[in-house]
């Protein structure tokens, strides 16, 4: 690891748990019942939290960047749409047709496409793309690593940059989502190495996979696994997000460390993306204290990963379950208003003694 | 029943289920996979057919009405906080401090607060006030009816009113809250009375009662239920809301009809909210075809009521799941981003001949 990267990770620390219960105190002082607003003041308290005790939570202003990348694993017929659609999509984002695009532009949250490393050439200029290509695509993980430790660095490097420009640009919030054909399969088979668990029982459909596809898909990755046992068993974080990862993956999992180490509130996306953070959090397990899990995937395997996340100290719970499973950043965009809602309760609401409300027994 | 209100209630329809496929197959060629944005396409379709197969789905403009209104019952000592908490909060509404005027301020939602009957006489006039008093809160219902028949017939046509108005002032969405120390113990007895429910299995802590609070609650309407028996056997669904329910209730329950008639989307808040919605579906069931719960109450009869409104034949699913427990129409509040982007995507996403994408297999 460059010395750089190194030292930006050690300079990622963890929130300061004891102003929760400072924040709690205010949400208690509130003109309602204690606790009556459930998640939502759970949500206030941990963006307290993130902001350091600032007295008013900034959740307003949020970018979301979508990134894409072409995957080799493609090769072994695990993917229900063809490769040169992560291409078309690129095209289709840049175009504002997207359902990303849409939920962007309905909820106010800025958007760029990263073009982490998509077959076919970079992509013409456009004010809403940026070009942080690694290559065309991944190598097929199931014969060989999918990229190098190096360009692995690069792409944690890339995202670094993109929540650095964020912060700097006065965001408050940043969301990750993705699209690459594929990468269901690539994000499987990091939480099976990161969790230690069995591609047989958390591979689902993706993207629309049949029961013979997905016994296909769980095989390859089985394949995959045991191919890169002896070095998944060294347990480095960087060489496990290479060997089985994608552009856009560790591109995303840069952005989470990246969004940790400037204090953004880091909306993760669904089950790719959460493969991302686990990633990124598998570098640094600070990251998990930024984090808002924006939505609980349809992906069947997701409800393993998250307890499998837990006993790994992470308690973070998905905030909305409506059975989504496009990626892209959609759930994370559906999320972010109800973040700005929590950060505007704990602004704006009176209290009992600025009210004049009488309190409970 | 006077002709008008049951002339109105003849003219409410059940939106054309037939007009589903064709939503879903506009949905089907949008860029995404089939399904992939799961309860958004639901409530995508649900939109759909309100608003009767018109090509773009109008739901940005949206009115909350939360309606105020105190309860005799409160004499019986269930509630955990005095009365005088409802009027109090009335005007933290009209300041602009409570939840619900934080939550509609920064979701872009219209407000007003309607004073159905709180106790202490009218408040001064106030842009945000609507006066449609109907007294001094009702009767202690647990001694005799909470209030008449023509007073629950006029707060029905007072909720008719904003809702009509909402309409002719160009909303296509309006939600339903509430304010009313000791509510929970009004709607909990209309759910039992409505459903075959018994008080001991549904009754829950409202703003915060203890177990011994509750089990007090419990049998409180279990008394009453008993005393209005015969009333109650004879199965008219004015009489049974008059009998139990509360100004604020029925008031609600006429928006609730107002809205099914008009074709606007209806937002149902939490816990006493469905019990206004469930009030008014028992008065007309095509209701149930223009509402859509917002969240799952924390209350832990919850659960219980959605399983019998199923049984009745409304398979609503509450879109947010965040433990709230406030009221106000917080919960509905939140929920109407999602129904504005539902919309959205129906509207503005490319499909694939127009992105150019190719399908899967």
């Amino acid at each position: 690891m460059p010395h750089t990267l190194q030292d930006y990770i050690a300079h990622i620390h963890p929130i300061p748990q004891d102003l929760a219960a400072q924040a709690q105190q205010h949400l208690d002082n509130l003109t309602k019942p204690q606790g009556s607003l459930g998640l939502l003041e759970e949500l206030a308290k941990r963006l307290y939290c993130i902001q350091g005790g600032s007295p008013k939570i900034r959740a307003t202003t949020a970018h979301m960047f979508t990134v894409a990348g072409d995957h080799g694993i493609v090769v072994e017929g695990v993917a229900s749409f063809p490769q040169e659609v992560t291409r078309q999509m690129v095209l289709n984002f840049l175009n504002g047709g997207a359902a990303i695009n849409v939920l962007c532009r309905n909820n106010n949250i800025a958007f760029s496409v990263v073009d982490a490393g998509c077959v076919g050439g970079p992509f013409p200029a456009h004010e809403k793309l940026i070009d942080m290509r690694l290559g065309e695509g991944t190598k097929n993980f199931a014969a060989e690593a999918a990229m190098s430790r190096e360009a692995c660095i690069e792409a944690l490097c890339n995202g670094i940059k993109l929540a650095e420009s964020a912060s700097k640009e006065g965001y408050s919030t940043v969301g990750i989502g993705e699209m690459g054909i594929s990468n269901t399969t690539s994000a499987t088979a990091l939480f099976c190495a990161i969790y230690g668990l069995k591609p047989e029982h958390i591979t689902g459909p993706g993207a629309g996979a049949s029961a013979s596809l997905i016994a296909h898909k769980a095989q390859v990755i089985e394949r995959a696994l045991a191919l890169h046992a002896p070095a998944l068993q060294q347990g480095d974080p960087i060489d496990t997000l290479a060997l089985l990862g994608g552009f856009e993956i560790a591109s995303m999992a840069g952005i989470a460390l990246g969004a940790a180490k400037n204090g953004l509130i880091l909306m993760v996306d669904g089950f790719i993306s959460t493969a991302a953070f686990a990633a990124a959090q598998n570098i640094c397990s600070h990251v998990q204290d930024y984090a808002i899990l924006s939505h609980f995937s349809a992906e069947p395997g997701y409800i393993s990963i998250l307890e499998s996340m837990k006993k790994h100290g992470c308690h973070a719970l998905p905030l909305l379950q409506l059975q989504m499973r496009l990626g892209e950043g959609t759930g994370a965009a559906l999320a972010i208003p109800l973040v700005r809602s929590a950060a505007a309760i704990f602004n704006e609401m009176a209290t009992f003694s600025s009210a004049q409300v009488s309190g409970g027994n």
